[in-house]
């Protein structure tokens, strides 16, 4: 039940596995079961009438618990999305970062699931709950 | 943001509405934004092998939201579940109540959402995930 | 892509391992990668105001790709549900079996997943929509 | 049961509603309860190891069920997403198109749901499914 990896750590390896979505994201907290990351929130992540878009909100999720796992089991960038569930429940403020809470429920061999509550930056009023299932590949020893 | 039936009157009328699961569910604790409950675990709710079988957890999980949107909004029994998703992510203890712990996460006009978290009793290792939207019928004013 | 069992073979088996719903279940069809399967819809299964329970149509489902699972692996009472999502779309008829139509998408080395499809008998209207995964236990070899 | 809508305004209306999505997306087929789009993969759509991003399939899965809600009621840039479910099953090919074929399951009056698979343009094995909810405004009639 200790981190692989720490804040840095963990940002450095997501910058270089992840290039394309380093002005996307970014960890704001990370502890042994949860870490807190924000979207932030630019022109390319809305939709029209002024809203975050279901994908870049997705996309926040997905990073989270992929994030979480990675600090729990180290530099391993093979770890697939399996399962997603979402409830979108406010229309999140498109001059606002989100900010996504994720809890680690579960850490398997096989299976890691993770939740996450996702907010406008200063609200307490979540727009979107998600939980995700992640399959861990096997270790091959060589 | 307040309750419209408090504890003991929410048991009543889920044993009114529901005679048929009276002895299957108690709530322990209730607040305006979250609710307890615990599935009264008997042989009728086992699987072979020794587990809780999925049909309980999931009905577990549905009374949860149900009970903490009537809390809310008070006696009326037409809110239907829409949608739920369960992750599954350990072998639930055969002697032991399941334990939930649901909170609302919205009760917009139209549709609610909650999430539960629910534990073998003791444990605090969750042994399953579900969320939860209920619509609720508009209201007709006679 | 072959049955390892048969529709009579997955009835017995199924019989065996879950006596306790051998009469709230059966097997219309069977077929490499799809299965149609019905609740035998009881007093039991019922919710006040004459419609079947949530729990009942989750069983149903769970049953459903569970069977297709064990058709194609055989007689392995391992596999174990992690996760599934439901939509409830319309009322089922309470004096109505519910009609299951099963497709299985994956069948993995770890990881089965199918979706259901549930009507009230007679009726080209869907009540329930569900996807399940199932974890298939790695063989040991003795 | 009839469009509102033929294959060619739907395109022209997406194309206004969605400027910013035309080039991702087109529309292969529509008939009264289903349509068949494709994500015209490119270089932005794609993830380290050659695999079409989770973001960018859930956004595929998005706008077919939004398409085909909008084919059916017409000109109504107002639907929300409220709910969605993805399995992930096997790895899009990097230098395919995704194609997706959803189903219209049902269209009330203040939710509609659809479920999509999504294949590797010419494979029969589908790479994802889902299924969304979307919540219909109610109409005010002025």
């Amino acid at each position: 039940m200790s981190l692989a990896l720490n804040k840095e750590e963990l940002t450095d390896y997501l910058n270089e596995v992840f290039p394309q979505i380093r002005n996307d994201f970014s960890i704001d907290e990370l502890t042994e079961d949860s870490i807190t990351m924000r979207l932030l929130t630019a022109e390319r992540h809305l939709r029209p009438g002024g809203t975050v878009s279901g994908p870049s909100m997705f996309a926040l999720a997905d990073v989270c618990v992929y994030a979480m796992v990675l600090a729990r089991i180290g530099r391993k960038a093979l770890a697939v999305t399996t399962n997603c569930s979402l409830d979108f429940m406010r229309k999140p403020e498109a001059d606002k970062d989100v900010v996504a809470h994720c809890r680690l429920l579960k850490l398997g061999r096989a299976l890691a699931v993770g939740d996450v509550l996702m907010f406008s930056d200063g609200s307490d009023k979540p727009v979107a709950r998600a939980s995700m299932t992640y399959s861990i590949p096997p270790v091959h020893v060589g």
